[in-house]
C-alpha cells in the first residue's frame, strides 16, 4: 500500500458535530458548532471543547466557565452547519433556527430542547494552544431525549436519533451497525445439534 | 420534548476509534483502540489520547512520548474491536491480527500498514485526570493511502475508505453523506432559463 506523506495536519476523523451553547442571559445566548471535542476522562467524566480566540463564543465560554454540549441529528443537520459558520455577534442563533433555549438545571448557559442529548459542562481549565484554545470541562449532567429510552428496559438508543458525524469537511449520516464493544472476541452460541436417528 | 436527567457520564458521540501503535522495538509494538482521542487545536496541528494507567500501551506511551494515530476502516473492524479488548502483556496484537508494523520517518513508533491514515504523534504534555490520563501530543506528520487520493487534482477522500464510527459502545459504518461544511449557507444555482418562444 503505496503512502503519501503531507506535513502535520488535522485528519482524526469521523468526529461529532456537536452545538455548544452558551451565555446566561436570552439575549446572550449563543450556539457555536464545534467537532473539536470529545471524551478525556471516564471517572470522574471530563470532556473538552477547543474554540478560536475570534469567535463569539470564546469570551462567554471565558467569561461564565459554563457550557452545553448538544448532540446532533439528521433533522439539526442544517442548523449545525449554519451555527458553525456564522457569527453570534450578527445573528440570535436560536431564533433563525428556530431552536428553543430550555434553562439547564445546574449551568446558567441553556440547553437545545431539539437536541436528543444535551451534556452539562462546567470548566476546570483553559489551555492556550495556538489557533485553539482548550476548555477542558467537568460533565455536571445529561439529559436524554425520553423516546431514546426504552420504557421497559431503560436501554438507551442513541441511533434512533439518527445521529451525525463529521468527516473531512463533510456531514455523514451513520450507516449500518458492524457491532458492539467486544463482539470480535464473543463465544459464537453453539447450535444445539439434533441427533438424527 | 420530555427528557430524563442522568448522572454524570460520557454522552459525547459519534466518536472516532483509532488504533494507537506504540513501542520502540518489533517484540514491544503494542496496538491499543482508543476513541477518547480527538483535535485539540488546528495550526499547531496538536491533538490528544486519553488511556488508563492499568492499560499495557500506558507504560509505552509514558516511557516513549511517541505514538500513531492510525485510522480505522469496516475492513479494520474486527480488528479495531480485538485490540480495544485484548491486552498487550498478553498478546502480540500485530501477528494476531495480521497487521503489518512499518516504520514511521520521525518516530519510534510503527505505524500499521493496512490503515489509511497514520498520524505521527509526539507527547507535549501529560495530564492525570483520574481513570484516564490525557496524552496532549503535536501531530508531527500524516501518511495517507494513495488510493484515496485524486491523482489529478490531489483531492482527498476518507470516505473512499469506509471509515468507522463509535457511537455508545456500538461501531457504525458512515452512511449518506449529508452536506459539506458550509452547504447551510450556499447560495444555489440559478438555472438559465431558456425562454420559450
Amino acid at each position: 500500500m503505496a503512502k503519501t506523506t503531507w506535513k502535520p495536519g488535522t485528519m482524526i476523523y469521523p468526529l461529532p458535530a456537536v452545538m455548544v451553547s452558551c451565555g446566561t442571559k436570552p439575549e446572550d445566548f449563543n450556539i457555536i458548532t464545534i467537532s473539536w471535542t470529545g471524551t478525556i476522562c471516564s471517572d470522574p467524566p471530563m470532556c473538552y471543547i477547543s474554540v478560536r480566540k475570534n469567535r463569539h463564543s470564546y469570551q462567554i465560554l471565558k467569561d461564565t466557565g459554563e457550557f452545553v454540549i448538544n448532540l446532533t441529528t439528521q433533522e439539526l443537520a442544517k442548523a449545525t452547519d449554519w451555527c458553525g459558520v456564522r457569527s453570534g455577534s450578527k445573528y440570535n442563533k436560536f431564533s433563525e433556527m428556530n431552536l428553543t433555549p430550555v434553562p439547564a438545571p445546574n449551568v446558567k448557559a441553556p440547553m437545545i430542547l431539539e437536541s436528543p442529548v444535551n451534556i452539562e459542562c462546567r470548566v476546570f481549565e483553559i489551555k492556550e494552544l495556538g489557533t485553539h484554545d482548550m476548555f477542558l470541562a467537568h460533565v455536571i449532567a445529561v439529559h436524554a431525549d425520553n423516546r431514546l429510552i426504552d420504557a421497559k428496559t431503560g436501554a438507551f438508543d442513541l441511533a434512533k436519533a439518527n445521529p451525525i458525524a463529521y468527516s473531512h469537511g463533510q456531514y455523514f449520516q451513520l450507516g449500518k451497525p458492524i457491532g458492539k464493544f467486544g463482539w470480535s472476541v464473543e463465544k459464537k452460541k453453539t447450535k444445539t445439534k439434533k441427533t438424527e436417528k
